[in-house]
């Protein structure tokens, strides 16, 4: 442990590390500043050097934790080809991403929906590049004509969102959890049914 | 006001209805059982005469609603023909009922996520209840060559079911609201495409 060479940055990264596992395990309204503090290896008040708050600290780590998911979706999705194409690795790698870190799909879906500053005070910058990185798929494939729908471009990538968002909260909470990755067949397949069909 | 004489089942009511209001305005978090005494007039050592707690509130409140939610989905799927008609008859109906009470919509689908009691250890068995209905449609589609998807159904029906949440909560937490009923005409399409071309 190097906790008094550590530098600032160190610092938050790791209280930030901390927290995931702590919201995890404990759920957000039963886990206090001093657990996260005592997981990270800091003092209390080191906490508040970084962030004001409990709720300061889980909207910073959604923003953390966002912007890395939201970069690896762009990436999956920048390396396929076509509307159909992005949309699949898009689903691809969301699962992917909830398969390979449980913990942090738990924090961003689970205990964010227990934060009341987040669901109605909070909008996050992230979650809206999420619905602008759906809908211009979406708007890709209607401009070459892979898609058909009238569903304005807003309102679909809302409900691809909800449907993905379900089927990750549904794995979180189920405890005989089924194979995610292997869900991406069926949601891509009822996708582009919906976005094909949807007029 | 008849607070003296009311029955036993009349006043469970009074604070039922009482903490929807209460619960919508101030969101359930900030809610103190005292303000829902206060909102159905009666002492607030009355409210544990029905309720153990918040979080009891809460559920009761839930199941109630949620009860009352589902026998009109039920019968507008009921009176409806086949599994196309079921399936918009039930979105249909789900978006009239958030039109028309939605602080009814509010609580059971924004509160009710912050209450961890509810996210982690209660499994409703009227949310049970719904996903059975949706389903029983899918189900039925599938039987008789209406449908034809290879997602199992329980799966079906969880995308179902979070896609039309997520219409509701986007419309619930929207400053400036879209015609939800209007919005029946594209979800039946989106999800009809996707369960007809699913496989």
């Amino acid at each position: 442990m190097t906790t008094h060479s550590a530098k600032p940055e160190d610092k938050r990264t790791r209280i930030l590390n901390a927290a995931i596992h702590v919201f995890a395990e404990n759920g957000f309204f039963h886990s206090k500043v001093s657990d996260v503090a005592k997981a990270a290896g800091v003092a209390d008040g080191t906490i508040y050097l970084y962030f004001k708050n409990k709720d300061d600290l889980l909207i910073s780590l959604f923003e953390n934790r966002m912007a890395l998911a939201l970069s690896s979706l762009e990436e999956a999705v920048a390396a396929a080809e076509g509307p159909e194409g992005k949309l699949r690795a898009l689903i691809r790698r969301q699962f992917e991403l909830v398969a390979e870190t449980p913990e942090v799909a738990e924090v961003l879906t689970v205990e964010l929906r227990q934060s009341s500053k987040f669901m109605k005070e909070y909008s996050p910058a992230a979650f809206a590049d999420l619905l602008k990185l759906i809908a211009g798929i979406v708007r890709e494939g209607l401009a070459d004509g892979s898609f058909s729908t009238n569903i304005p471009v807003t309102h679909a990538a809302r409900m691809l969102f909800g449907l993905l968002d379900e089927v990750t909260l549904n794995w979180l909470l189920s405890k005989d959890k089924f194979d995610i990755t292997e869900a991406t067949d069926w949601v891509v397949a009822f996708i582009l049914g919906g976005l094909k069909q949807g007029k």
